[in-house]
């Protein structure tokens, strides 16, 4: 099945990259597998964390292989990943407030946001990345996520979960850090990996370094935010009441 | 797998088609692990909008590898994918409408019609889509399309549901959007891919890039239509009564 190509054992971004696919696999299977003995309020919740890491690890698997192959960071995969697990993680803020009033109306807005978020991000990224007008798209891709920011941390979540059990209203705090720092790594990846990248300014000149170490610490946050997330989700379904 | 060539960042059609297939899969798992969480009458519908994306997802698998490896449209598949799909949608309509009266004639009827528009339209599309008789075919195509948009607006599917529950009503009515203008995305494709498409007339002249065209939107519009069919379908059975 691999290819058996000799793999450095100092390649680090191949190792990051067999972690971070067996690791998402894993945490599929145990999540799709808690399922059945969540409480019935909490199911569909520890199901869509199931489907967000499995949607991950399939994304993985190719990223891989991708990145074996060509030597290539797997841009196109990691949009392709992101543009179905980041709305379901607005899902996940959406079906944790629902019990409190959480209205339809803000899981579109949710999902738009993030959606408007990671096409001019991969505009930015992927189309024009050697353009200084990459840091248009960037830029415009941050208010989006900004937006985000500010609905879980001060908007309309934050409000339904303060208005919820305590359980509730910790998972969404917790989530909240997620939010905002964990998944900060990958506009500050942004900035690093592409020319122009802040406000049209170049920082790093050694790009192929630099794309490795993007892909690294990708790996590494991409496990911790997804992984992590879903964790968060299956305490709260785990908790009493 | 995925035999490994290089993808270029902006072969959007190739984009979707990896989206897609992983939300159609994403969405089969949903459904089928639903199904044990949902209330009995409803179970067999939730399962067939797991077989329906999972028919699809099997089938974007093909399409993909098929456009990465031949940059053509993959009409051929698109057509398998649909002579099975499209049929499972009219049993969704059955079924719901099942506990009001629903007879299995009207279940034949439905079937009847959708399989005479795919195959008139595939005759149209596939056998002779460069010969300006490829229009009767669409029309004909046409009449069958607009004879189920009927049953589902005016006939017997919408008599049934009016008699049925208020759940069901809505449902009935938000899934007749669906077919009208969810699914007209499929005529107005083979109108603009297809010499001739409308009444002998071509609308289009560069070929290529509309069939590169009709991918992207196909790809985006299957994924709303089986998905959101699908979940309309779920949220009928996670309604009380
Ligand atoms: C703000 C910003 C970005 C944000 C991306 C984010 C926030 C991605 C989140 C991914 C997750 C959460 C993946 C799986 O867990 C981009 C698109 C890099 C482009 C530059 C500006
Ligand atoms: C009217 C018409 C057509 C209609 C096709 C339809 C309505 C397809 C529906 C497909 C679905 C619903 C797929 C999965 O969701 C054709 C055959 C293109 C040929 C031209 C005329």
């Amino acid at each position: 099945f691999l290819d058996i190509k000799p793999i450095a054992t100092d390649n680090y971004v191949a190792f990051t990259f067999f972690v971070g696919t067996m690791a998402m696999m894993a945490a599929a299977v145990f999540f799709f597998m808690e399922t059945s003995s969540t409480a019935p309020q909490w199911r569909t919740s520890v199901l869509v964390s199931g489907l967000i890491t499995f949607i991950a690890a399939v994304h993985y698997y190719y990223m891989r292989g991708y990145n074996l192959d060509t030597g290539d960071s797997p841009t196109f995969f990691r949009y392709v990943d992101w543009l179905l697990t980041v709305p379901l993680m607005c899902v996940e803020f959406y079906l944790i407030t629902k019990k409190v009033g959480a209205k339809v109306g803000l899981l579109w807005k949710l999902i738009f946001a993030s959606v408007v978020m990671l096409v001019t991000g991969y505009i930015g990224e992927a189309i024009h990345p050697e353009e200084t007008v990459s840091w248009v798209w960037g830029f415009v891709s941050g208010l989006a996520y900004f937006y985000i920011v500010y609905l879980v941390w001060f908007g309309d979540v934050a409000k339904l979960a303060s208005a919820a059990s305590p359980a509730v209203n910790s998972a969404v705090k917790t989530l909240g850090w997620f939010v905002l720092v964990g998944w900060a790594i990958y506009p500050l990846g942004y900035i690093l990996g592409t020319k122009g990248g802040l406000f049209g300014m170049e920082l790093v000149t050694d790009r192929a370094a630099a794309k490795a170490a993007m892909d690294i610490v990708y790996n590494i946050g991409d496990a911790i935010n997804k992984i992590g997330f879903g964790l968060v989700i299956y305490a709260l379904s785990r908790s009493e009441k």
